[in-house]
């Protein structure tokens, strides 16, 4: 896939309750005021096939190969790219999406420990190379984690303590090795002491 | 997947309208009457969640990233070894399985141009390297294809003439890569003749 890229992909990581959604929606804001365009997006499912999938994903209720998971993820991931993001970025568009390939390493790889090569190469043939300029890791305690999400838990939300604090590191482990692309943003802190942080990513980057 | 096999999986293969399905019901009759546990599945969308994805890929109305499909069939490929075709194996049972990997092969590797080796690469992940016992391509000029499909088709059926011609010559070169594992049976000849190939290659693997 060539992409005659102007816009910016900007992705926002972190594990359940870290709050990035609300920091998502802050941004958009804040970047329509400044006169860019923007969309809004998110994995797994964006809009059409993609909401198909995010049910499945999210509320299938019988068992669910890994396997057969994971190449979920990578469908819903290739249809958004294809269909949505590089049509966006072909039009200049910042795209603001909640969750990308950065999930399925720090979830499937470090938090189940599954194969992190083969996640990266099956993720290389979704995305048909196709890279974030800028992810955003919401670092936020199990404990604020905790309370923030509360009672309300999907099937990926109700896997346990344990899995939690390895999908945490993993998220550390991925920016510490992509210093460049990935920041890590405090979000222990309340609401707009995180977006103080984001906000000072997001200028860098428009700047940039 | 370490798999403590008694049983057979059979795949049966081949372009649409080769009679395909018909052959398999007829086989599985005849086994049965042999006093064999025979369990009958397909791909895509065996049951449960394979039933779903069967249909998002059969007849979602809107444009499918070509990677996105090919990650859909291999989430039902992984789901359908691992909570079917298994745990039959497993027990002794006889499966037979209205397409498989070959198709993948055929369609979009031979079909639509696509990378074959990934093809493998992908469906070795997706089946964790359980392979057929046998495989039986049903070969059928398309003529007679043509007239079996008539009007009803699918969004893979109405894919036009020279893909079809690439699908069938590309099952011919899989059967001559493979020549133990895949079998030929010329399916212009009606129902009854075609069933006596069968019998035969099925009667020499469940003696063999």
């Amino acid at each position: 896939m060539t992409t005659n890229q102007k816009g910016l992909f900007i992705t926002f990581e972190g594990g359940d309750g870290c709050g990035k959604t609300t920091q998502l929606n802050l941004c958009a804001e804040y970047l329509q005021k400044k006169g860019f365009s923007v969309l809004v997006t998110r994995e797994p499912g964006s809009q059409g096939l993609g909401e198909k999938l995010r049910e499945v994903l999210l509320h299938y209720n019988g068992p669910v190969a890994p396997t057969c998971e994971a190449f979920l993820f990578l469908a819903d991931r290739a249809q958004h790219i294809n269909q949505i993001v590089k049509p966006a970025l072909e039009t200049g568009k910042i795209i603001l999406c909640d969750r990308h390939t950065d999930s399925s390493i720090a979830y499937q790889g470090y938090g189940r420990g599954e194969n992190i090569k083969q996640i990266e190469l099956l993720n290389n043939i979704a995305t048909q190379d196709i890279k974030p300029n800028l992810t955003l890791v919401f670092d936020v305690s199990e404990e604020i984690a905790q309370k923030r999400v509360g009672s309300q838990k999907d099937r990926m939300e109700s896997a346990g303590k344990d899995f939690h604090k390895r999908v945490r590191n993993g998220y550390l482990e991925i920016a510490k090795q992509n210093p460049t692309r990935v920041k890590v943003v405090d979000a222990n802190l309340p609401i707009e002491e995180v977006f103080k942080q984001v906000k000072k990513l997001i200028d860098n980057i428009i700047q940039g």
